[in-house]
């Protein structure tokens, strides 16, 4: 369901998505279908079992008389340059300390997949096993193991930080730590009439795409490599590689084929291995993770726990919050706390708050990115205790969110007046089927990311156009610039072409990530359109004899508006503007944008479960996601955003979680252990899109891509508690903890 | 040597190829180089041995049988569109009557190219022969076979007419007659105190590039193609093929691989072939020529028959030129007749003078461009009369030509200076060292073609540039338009990578031909480096808080002029406009030209020979070539344009002809037979490339690709004259014509 959309033509009707067949067919070709010139070599990995482990000996001499087998390559072998940070993309294999479970010690190149695996089984490494500490609470226990040299710890990890870091004269294990404050969080918590305080846990979990890391490096002859990648980020992944291996950004070059999912966590992480590998063989080098390495060499979302605490008025309006973020970002900085420390203050306008967070570092692997990271985390803490406050002040918990936004957040109201108007909201008190059915509501808001991005939009001599961007559409966003340009052109979906082109030749396009393609990457586009508009306008003008500014173009015709008799093809202008006696300069627009300033869109989700008091099993009943896109370029594909954002977000809730034994190994290192969510776990979701349009994203979009992914686990939660009045408090809500907790509380049920 | 110049850091000093490494090594990867996802399938074609012939039955049992045989496939089977002019590529197998010996008839496709050679060799196509029209003659004489529909003959071929063709009323296998006159061709005569007149036949002539013509089309599942063509010309290719097989242009990506040579033929025409063959079987395909199939159906230059009169006073000064000429364009319209016809009324200012061009259709294959296609041939005919008539009015060849040509014409003067003072020239009245040595000289000038172009500059991260183009570069082109970007952003040549994108991905470029790459492209590439340059410097203003007029880019840093202590590095200017927090709009330059107006280039050759009465053999002694380049953007490239054009001159001049039999087969149909030089034969030239810059190319510089080609045959024949006293009006001077015409002379050598 739509709301709110203004009258276009092509935007905000919804459309298939371009690259939907290819992909329903199987015959979309991601990285590992890519044909190279040469003999393909394959990467096989051998990786430590031990978290923490000192490796003593490599023999690799059973493996090189393996037949297939080309060569073995341990980390001395390797020309990548080393950085300050002693990074994992400079760092590929264990030199001669292994730091997590799971980390790549040895690679074994084979002339086929089948010579690589056996080669690498037949690699014997040495390790002498090192004290672990793979949780938060053993790496800051006293006299625990140091798991990073304090001067490789720069802080604050690769995400462009936007908080303030503090002095970085951090205790051992710590890489980051961070705070942010306002009023006087004493005087707050004085002026509160209630007090509501939890901690909070939630475990590592895995992003669970389609297709694990992957890439393909191809030497060329010039020294240059061709790099294949299931990546995020064509232009970033073209610098780590450069950077890595001491060349120009020009002389790599990233070809995204179809990628198979990423939430965040496909940013660089194998290229400048494989890179490597295809330098020191000249040959073209293949590799990627299988399903079990991508689990336990990934790059997960870290454990997360959260002190929270609010005071408030009796009528709800919080007056103080203090809250304590801990991240377990594995062996590598990297967590989202920069993110979740200022996001933790601003969903609703408390005027005492103080927030620290604190990152430590651990014998895992880590830290990675998942959409909206560290938001589904804080939501959690944040909307249970908002939750129990509502019941602690007796008011419904919608009104307190009412109460506690101000009154000028059209899109936090616009979406709790949709959650309102339901009839999921409407009948709950008086459709409660059974005595254990229960609702929960959490509500947050977000901003996408913002940052450059360039675009071309070119005229073809049919008088269609060609939008070209290095866009990696991770989610369907093509199909979105398509429209805008669609709609810029006023011609139909069928005439725009949306060419991701490889970094050698595209205009530069940022990493897609927080929430951001369409926003700016749309925005690149729309001024890309308009300026093929206008050149395709004065071009006519200049032919018809005419003012361009009283031309239109409609249907693939420039027309005096009004008049019919006058008038110019694309066709012909394309034929103008080409050959050996085109008279004008080729249309060849240009879309550049900085967009600086983010824009929050808000969204509440409403979900009613069924939780049986004899197993623990919760079963979702009805669920209901309500969003502000600011303005759905392409709905369906807003709303296939929410549906996969919020069974992601379910499976926080429910399912998923990494597992770890006390010597620090995953104990759910495969799909078999690790509980994503199939088909029938997922309820059929009630979507609605509010559009309050703003900021400089295309037609007034905002991003919708992470913030589905936010508030189910909290809904869930509330919904439980009102079900079955147990808080849970740390994720997932397995039936055996669900059971235990109604088995622990006094509410005999 | 390079004369001229004006002083810049980059261009106008010679520079080594880009791709050099490459090509010399062998690595580089041509259109059969390249590897494609799936089942490639090799085609392989069944010709007609006929040069006239009805095909009465095709019997394709036994080469279906044929093991790896997948299809074999009839003119009837292809899904290509038909079009009015019935044209070659849209007739890419004969349907029901062949036109030319080597006409492909079937195709076979295999599994393997040797599954497909075998079961080409088992077609059995049953053909009834029929007369044979494949002389200019035969076409013309009374009752001779209609070669072609006149409804499928809308004359002009495909080369974007100049001249406005005569009445459509046309004889019979006459495709295209257009004249051109001026002044009072009689009273020009009367005036003449001279005339000189004569009638001059070129043969057939043959590309002679290295790679023959290849392409491979994969079909992609979205219904799209990616076409890997050696093709000079990525968006006409594009197109055709769209339009051949009813697709949009969109759905077409043209992808040039390296391009072993064109020198004009390749433009398209295996591609609509290729690409209906992928279409049918849903497999990549791939189709080349043998050398054999390229010789016998490629698309040679037709030959050529020039009967011109040449009027003038005593002091050698013209005043009438009446010229007729004549192309025998083969089964297909398509000779330079267009093109030759302006040219042969403007290289001397002649009062009057009346030229009559027509183009014959004849059972042979054709018909072609080459190299400045149609100026050889007219240039042999007016410079071999030109110096009959410095004979007859006992002037020196090079005094003739000062009279002839305009006072301000620049650009002749100048080159015909170079020549006077070079001591080839000067010694060669006294430096004669047998009785049969000889000098000759020929002048001409030609204006390169237009047409608009588009390119990209972008701002890499590590402070380089890509340009991207969509250039055909058959020439080396791509260095001195890189040299062009590197002056304008005042870095190193190494800093600048240029990009031969896709059809799908670069801004427009039109072909490779008639001498524009560097003219109309080289122009593009420097407004979008100066637009480049224009962003940074803007960029940098608002970040140094200066004014952009004040700043200068000068290797790699933004400075005020000036001052040292304010800089921004270009490293800094791109970090300030990409990732999630680059404040600034990205660098992405763009140059769109429309270059409308050709600019002409003078150039002398003067050879110097030595002939062996008793053999009638040529050697050639001394070779000296002057051009004007208007700026030699890369001199080295200029001067290895002027030994590879004027050693393709040569070829034309002393070895090279098709020969057919009566019943049109071609005779000449190997490279055993068909005499291409090899580097023995080729003399050491001197080159001396002269700058007097104009028009609107980059710097000043004018296209240099066709140029060396024009003059050599006529200053061979010219030196022969001098030599032997005999007059070659046929070409090529084999020893067995030079001989037999000394011997049939009087002058009793």
């Amino acid at each position: 369901m739509t709301i709110d959309q203004q009258e276009y033509k092509h935007v905000g009707t919804s459309a298939p998505r371009l690259e939907g067949r290819e992909k329903v067919t199987g015959q979309a070709r991601f990285t590992n279908d890519i044909p190279v010139p040469g003999k393909l070599l394959y990467a096989r990995l051998v990786t430590s079992p031990y978290a923490h482990a000192r490796i003593k000996a490599i023999d690799t001499g059973a493996a090189l008389a393996w037949p297939g087998v080309v060569r073995v390559i341990t980390a001395q072998d390797l020309p990548i340059l080393p950085d300050e940070k002693a990074s994992r993309l400079r760092n590929p294999l264990a030199r001669e300390e292994v730091l997590f479970a799971g980390q790549p010690v040895v690679v074994v190149l084979g002339q086929s997949e089948a010579a690589a695996t056996d080669g690498a089984a037949l690699v014997e490494v040495t390790y002498e096993p090192l004290p672990v500490a793979s949780t938060t609470g053993a790496a800051l226990a006293p006299g625990a193991p140091l798991v990073r040299n304090p001067q490789e710890l720069g802080g604050g990890g690769g995400h462009g930080a936007a908080v303030q870091s503090g002095p970085r004269n951090l205790p051992p294990n710590v890489s980051n730590r961070t705070s942010l404050k306002q009023g006087d969080i004493a005087r707050g918590f004085e002026e509160a009439e209630v007090i509501v305080e939890d901690v909070f846990h939630l475990p590592m979990v895995y992003q669970g795409y389609l297709e694990p890391m992957a890439c393909t490096v191809v030497p060329e002859v010039s020294g240059h490599l061709t790099v294949y990648a299931s990546t995020q980020t064509m232009f970033d992944t073209r610098r780590e590689v450069a950077q890595a291996l001491g060349l120009k950004v020009s002389q790599v070059k990233v070809v995204l084929p179809f990628i198979g999912g990423g939430f965040g966590a496909k940013a660089v992480l194998l290229e400048p291995l494989c890179a490597a590998l295809a330098v020191m063989t000249g040959s073209p080098v293949h590799l990627s993770f299988s399903r079990m390495e991508d689990l336990a060499a990934g790059n997960p979302m870290p454990d997360c726990t959260i002190e929270l605490k609010l005071g408030a008025k009796n009528d709800g309006v919080l007056t103080a919050l203090k809250a304590s973020v801990i991240f377990n970002t594995g062996a590598y900085p990297g967590s989202p706390l920069e993110w979740v420390v200022p996001h933790l203050s601003k969903v609703y306008p408390v005027p005492n708050f103080e927030v620290e967070g604190i990152e430590v570092v651990t014998h895992r692997v880590g830290g990675g990115s998942y959409r909206a990271p560290g938001l589904p985390q804080v939501t959690f803490a944040f909307e249970s205790l908002m939750d129990q406050l509502a019941r602690q002040v007796n008011v419904d918990p919608l009104t307190l969110r009412r109460r506690n936004i101000l009154p000028d957040n059209r899109s936090g109201n616009a979406v709790l007046d949709q959650v309102e108007n339901s009839s999921l909201w409407k009948n709950r008190l008086n459709s409660r089927e059974s005595s254990h059915e229960g609702w929960g509501l959490a509500f947050s808001g977000s901003a996408n990311a913002i940052g450059p991005a360039s675009a071309n939009c070119r005229l073809n001599e049919d008088g269609t156009f060609s939008v070209i961007t290095g866009l990696a559409d991770i989610s369907g966003s093509s199909t979105g610039l398509a429209m805008i340009a669609a709609e810029v052109l006023s011609t139909k979906l069928d005439n725009i072409t949306l060419t991701t082109g490889d970094s050698d030749s595209v205009p530069y396009t940022g990493a897609t990530g927080g929430s951001r393609a369409t926003f700016t990457l749309g925005a690149a586009v729309q001024r890309a359109a308009r300026d093929a508009l206008d050149q395709i306008l004065v071009i006519a003008a200049d032919f018809l004899e005419a003012n361009p500014a009283d031309l239109e173009l409609r249907d693939g015709v420039v027309r005096v508006k009004g008049a019919t008799v006058k008038s110019v093809s694309l066709e012909q202008i394309s034929a103008l503007t080409g050959g050996y006696d085109g008279q004008y300069e080729p249309v060849l627009g240009r879309g550049k944008t900085a967009n600086t300033h983010s824009v929050v869109g808000c969204y509440t989700h409403l979900a009613h479960v069924r939780v049986d008091p004899e197993t623990g099993e919760v079963a979702i009943l009805d669920y209901l996601a309500v969003h502000d896109a600011g303005f759905a370029i392409n709905p369906a594909e807003v709303e296939g955003q929410i549906h996969g954002g919020a069974t992601q977000g379910l499976g926080w809730g429910l399912y998923e979680q990494m597992v770890y034994d006390k010597e620090g190994a995953l104990v759910s290192g495969s799909l078999m252990d690790y509980a994503l969510q199939t088909a029938p776990m997922v309820p059929s979701f009630q979507s609605v899109i509010v559009g309050i349009p703003g900021g400089q994203g295309p037609m007034g979009a905002k991003g919708v891509g992470e913030p589905p992914i936010v508030p189910p686990a909290a809904a869930i939660a509330n919904a439980i508690f009102d079900a079955v009045g147990v808080r849970v408090t740390e994720l997932p809500a397995t039936p055996e903890r669900v059971f235990h907790l109604i088995k622990e509380s006094k509410t005999g049920l």
